[in-house]
């Protein structure tokens, strides 16, 4: 394992490492692996350009717990896709802005995207990979509950950028699973994060 | 609304569509888009060139529930992400052959990465989208109970491609949350659909 273009750890020799195309939001890179076995390839990856040098991670996913009126909701959004040609329903979610902790971004993007005032922050995650094998676009995942009965969430109302049509739905954590195997996917997609936390939810204890 | 580029049922005008780069395995492509208050932009995205015309996603992930001497594990693959220049604790997953059908892949992916027979496929959901604002990379969820005290699930040997060096772990559900939170990230950084599941069962009754 010699290549200067090979990280520590990495099980695979690395070679002629190169970004094969950059735009504004995202780059595209090319690098050939040798396996121990001597197996050759070539990995190809897409990379976010936008990342803060000391952001924690790319983005953030927001788990919102709404408690209204005795029952628990979680916050969805939903939006049209321009990778996916397709409506994505989706956690409320963001890229963190320079300077700014996973928190601070949750509550700023949670506000923006769905009106509703943060109450406590329950945890943040460290960061995970969104799809490895492709990217290492990333995101720390909060989870917020929200006063859904209090009386700055009554009437929220959504500080959208200009680029942005989002829909905001409250669905009971309860049916969330439901909900999303019943959505008529030529139309709108669930993302992983939210199918993988409804499955979480269902499977807990059986 | 009149664009050629543009889809049915999207907000947004979009125009100039483009693909900026094709490789092997993955392609990058750029579209300008233009919202109904006017405002301008480009969309820069990733698509897998792989997907066959008839799969109904690019992949599956699997949650592997195995029952074990009265315990449920759930399983869980490590191995080196070259995106992410780093080691990557994932649920078993792969990429949908062509003709396979996502329980097919499922069942055929558990047996290469981790060794382990599949038992009865409990639940098997739509497709959904894994980065929904970079790529339209896209994949099933497939949950299968696997019989840990089974004869052929004492001694679980993979059956691993040539460029695969994948560790196998068996984590207690009760536990998978603590787990991947003491993760030291500079080493070891979990993937998203993982970790939104195990919040998904440790707050699903909380």
């Amino acid at each position: 394992m010699s290549s200067e273009d090979t990280p520590a750890g990495c099980p695979y020799e690395l070679s002629n490492q190169e970004v094969v195309w950059s735009g504004r939001w995202i780059q595209t890179r090319r690098v050939g692996f040798k396996t121990q076995s001597g197996t050759q390839g070539v990995w190809e990856s897409t990379h976010r350009n936008t990342k803060p040098v000391d952001a924690p991670a790319d983005g953030v996913s927001i788990i919102a717990r709404v408690k209204k009126e005795g029952k628990l909701f979680i916050l969805l959004v939903k939006q049209y896709r321009i990778p996916c040609g397709k409506m994505s329903l989706e956690l409320p979610a963001g890229l963190i802005d320079n300077g700014e902790t996973a928190q601070q971004a949750a509550i700023r993007e949670l506000k923006e995207e769905t009106g509703y005032t943060s109450g406590k922050v329950v945890m943040e995650t460290k960061l995970c990979f969104l799809d490895p094998g492709l990217t290492d676009d990333s995101q720390c995942l909060v989870v917020i509950d929200v006063d859904g009965d209090a009386p700055e969430n009554q009437n929220p109302v959504q500080m959208l950028e200009s680029d942005e049509a989002i829909e905001v739905l409250l669905v009971e954590q309860s049916q969330l699973m439901n909900y999303i195997s019943n959505l008529e996917t030529s139309k709108v997609v669930a993302e992983a994060t939210l199918l993988a936390y409804a499955m979480g939810v269902q499977f807990a204890s059986v």
